[in-house]
């Protein structure tokens, strides 16, 4: 089955038009590529029309769509043709995640397990499978999930005596054994973790990391003898989060707690992380830690005898707390442009890669065999630094081509060797993030790499933390919400924390379009009503209790606390 | 809903049965231990009768059943009240994996990514549903996986246009998307590996880790430009699939080729590493790698231009590859024992456990401080040595219950401290594999123990490699075949390859139930025929080509090679 003849099932979604699209120009561009290397006659009549044509498709494979005026457009072009998703074009809502994505998660993998293990969370893994006998039994907890089950009826073509549902989240899955295994307060704490994809066949469009029917995330649950300890794990947990984002991901995030319109149902409370996208002004959570309370142990029955009282009995305490792949979604929300990928250094599948140029036809043999050899050492020598390194000598690109490929790929930073810096014992450098170039020293890459990788590393968490305050706007004004959303802010306010007041204020803040951010049909999206985001941790000034009151005009309660709100994914 | 309440739907299936009573106990044997620390006055009087319980009980929450007399009843006690495993009740053939078996299948994970990535094999992440209409295009392979398929045909309460099947392995999924990516022979080779589950509907009974209707594994895919590059990398796989078995689990395995009826389905050819069971006497596949050749690529049309021949195309060679969390239950139907498991050190969860010992009530206080101060600092230096050790300070439990408990989890090493062995400036250990004992000084624990853990986990492979060896008879007399299977061999005979003459011998070597392994019910179990476990890399002296007869008595063909056959699992 070709590429050509894969069934396009996404309707109106322009993502999967846009990438069988790229594919042919790929195929179109690396044709001229295929003649091979040994029929030496042919080679220079065929290379320069070849790398002609290389040159030319290197602007139209690149992505065509501005970040500026049609982010929905531009976000598909870079996930797709910078290779981190591929859309599974066989069922809808369904994305491949290709290598450089996997690298990753699989390094947010290595950072979370490595610090929820010094915690004594252990891995452990479920069936995918939820039985109907337990939906029926905990309803009250996955009807929130009903509409979005997907169910096995069938297996081989007999029908099944009980369907099966994929799991959307595995609380109905665990709880019956942490009740079969929480017998004593001497089995407390309990702590699990496990990696794993779980399905959510949304109705509403998808979009890859964001929203798809199926994703991969890490979930961890654990029970404890008291409130206290559970609420302190919810916060540690919470603080791990945020170190994916800031420390990997370079993108700044809010802490803060949900409000109970958008807390995790059944659960007592909830803390998140959410960040901010630029690009459209909206926020977007990043990850949550719940305090599930003694919901579910009284739901499941999870009860030890309390070690203080003999013969009394404790519903145990217990939290939930997960991280999905979405964080890929945001980071090169924030980080890409209109060149393609931006990859923080720590996540960079590829840090470094070095291009042999300067290279012409009237270089010698010699010469060009002495610069190849220098560049060997050069990557040599990154590689004993640890450092994640390529190099792109392949014939028949020019650097040029070359430069667009990696930068489009979003290696951080690119080292050119050409006979002038191999003369004056350098290599030339040039940033992703900035474009900054310079020259490093032959004998001190060892260190002034690994050094400027930092650096970058260190700006682009800068930057985005910069865009992020600058439009996180402390408001006292209903009038100026809705202007303020309109120019892509979030906005923090006054709030009463009380759920129909959270409702109206939805309603009361749509807008006509007014948001710049353009549609799939160039037109501009309608403008949503903002949500509440969370009441971060981190209060302004200001608020005086039984004294300052709800912004919301129609309300007139007191305000319990600055809440940030704003239109979200 | 509480462990009692749980549905059994195993139906004859012994295990489960095991399970909830093996929890019972526990439950009993704990309830005497809750009474507070804090009641310090009712403590002498309560203790004594608490740790007389716990020591009846000690035997009691033990393995019950002999590997000996009942093999399959002491394996599911084994996998159950050690821990690997709980049996998923609400759904009959799945199972949890407890955080002892993620931890050995993550040590298997770490090493084996390491080597592949070596390999140029980099990570990805394809859906879990193949669509029917994939399905209906690729029945050809698909086919051999239909009965078993799990298909979704509904999300929430609406109907599937089009049902989905949960994936059985990933060739029909990933494969068009290898005709998108796979333009040019620059694109060559592409190797891509998923670590994930994958379900196929058993009818048959299942057993934890060797047959299961979920199962975790990984799967390698990749495409090579010539078929000497293919099949090269299908035998850097296979060896480093015996390096699993060998270097971590502490297995033996033979490396071959399966014969035409024991190959994967649509593939050229499958080379394997195959394992024997001591206690049935009976063979195991123990992971597969395939070589495809063009056979997938002709099916899905994954072409390139030949870069010799310009204008002519070549379909790719293509390999699979797969290892499965079976492999754990093969480490413990060989090495595990009456007593419990036995972990090979390199992927226990716990390689060394301390004890205090020698503690009475006569023991002063500054006695006491003075010897547990020196178990921390025991602990320390063995933390320091990169040992995962852990400490059995518990109150209320007689070093006996410690010892029969870790015993009973497999820890490779025991190391006591009493005030003689601190005394003597030494610590005492215990070897879980042999039982035997010694001290060691404490100023050489740092080497000592890691030394003692590596000769643990060569001796251990070397018993089972010994047991192998005498169990894989080369018969040159058909007469001896059965006698040979019931007294638990695998035989080595010269064969035909003809796959008739293969079913042939099958039905001629069943045989009534002298074979001793004893089922579920205590009667011996009826014995099947012998299938062909692989043809052996290594093959045994002595065939005469054109010569040589084939050992079925009604055959009378040439043989074409030695080909291990036996009963098998």
């Amino acid at each position: 089955m070709s590429s050509t003849e894969i069934p396009i099932h996404e309707g109106s979604n322009p993502a999967t038009a846009a990438a069988p699209v790229a594919e042919k120009k790929k195929e179109k561009k690396e044709k001229p590529a295929k003649q091979p290397k040994e029929k030496k006659p042919q080679q220079p009549k065929q290379q320069k029309p070849s790398v002609a044509t290389k040159q030319a498709d290197a602007k139209e494979i690149g992505i065509t769509a501005l970040k500026e005026t049609n982010f929905s457009e531009w976000y598909t072009e870079v996930v797709t043709k910078c290779e981190l998703v591929e859309y599974y074009t066989e069922i809808s809502g369904f994305y491949i995640l290709r290598p450089a994505s996997m690298f990753v998660w699989n390094t947010i993998r290595d950072w979370f397990s490595e610090r929820t293990r010094s915690l004594g969370v252990q891995e452990t893994q479920f069936p995918m499978f939820l039985s109907s006998a337990s939906f029926e039994k905990e309803k009250a907890h996955v009807e929130g999930f009903a509409p979005e089950l997907a169910w096995v009826t069938r297996a081989g073509d007999k029908k099944l005596e009980q369907p099966v549902a994929v799991r959307p989240t595995s609380e109905a899955v665990m709880y019956p054994y942490y009740a079969k295994w929480i017998k004593s307060h001497r089995d407390l704490p309990l702590k699990l973790q496990q990696w794993c994809s779980v399905v959510r066949w949304e109705a509403k469009q998808c979009t890859p990391f964001l929203r798809s029917r199926e994703f991969n995330w890490q979930e961890g649950h654990t029970a404890h003898l008291t409130e206290q300890q559970a609420e302190k794990e919810v916060l540690q947990i919470l603080d791990f989060y945020a170190g994916v984002f800031n420390e990997l991901l370079a993108v700044p995030v809010v802490k803060g707690k949900k409000t109970e319109n958008e807390k995790f149902a059944g659960g007592y409370w909830t803390s998140t992380c959410e960040g901010y996208i630029p690009g459209t002004g909206r926020g977007i959570q990043g990850a949550t830690s719940h305090a599930l309370g003694q919901n579910f142990s009284n739901m499941f029955n999870i009860v030890v005898e309390d070690p203080a009282k003999k013969g009394e009995h404790i519903k145990v305490w217990q939290n939930s707390w997960g991280l999905s792949t979405r964080v890929i979604g945001v980071m090169v929300m924030i980080h890409s442009d209109n060149k393609g990928l931006v990859f923080p250094p720590r996540v960079a599948p590829t840090q470094v890669v070095v291009i042999p140029v300067g290279l012409t036809a009237k270089t010698t043999p010699e010469a060009r065999e002495s610069l190849l050899k220098a560049v060997e050492d050069l990557v040599a020598t990154l590689k004993d630094a640890n450092i994640r390194v390529s190099v792109d000598d392949r014939d028949g690109y020019t650097p040029g081509f070359k430069f667009a490929e990696h930068e489009m790929k979003g290696v951080p930073i690119r080292l050119e060797m050409g006979p002038k810096d191999q003369a004056n014992k350098v290599a030339s450098y040039s940033r992703r993030d900035t474009g900054e170039k310079g020259t490093i020293p032959l004998d001190e890459i060892a260190t002034q790499v690994p050094a400027l990788l930092e650096q970058i590393q260190k700006d682009m968490y800068t930057k985005a933390e910069k865009e992020f305050a600058e439009h996180r706007l402390v408001l006292t004004e209903w009038d100026k919400v809705v202007p303020a959303l309109n120019s892509k802010n979030l906005v923090i306010i006054p709030f009463c924390e009380d759920p129909k007041c959270e409702d109206e204020i939805k309603d009361n803040t749509k807008s006509e379009g007014e948001q710049r951010e353009l549609g799939p049909d160039g037109k501009p999206l309608p403008s949503m009503g903002m949500k509440s985001l969370c009441i971060p941790f981190d209060q302004p000034e200001g608020l005086v209790q039984g004294e300052t009151k709800c912004l919301n005009p129609n309300c007139g309660r007191d305000a319990k606390a600055w809440v940030m709100f704003g239109r979200s994914y």
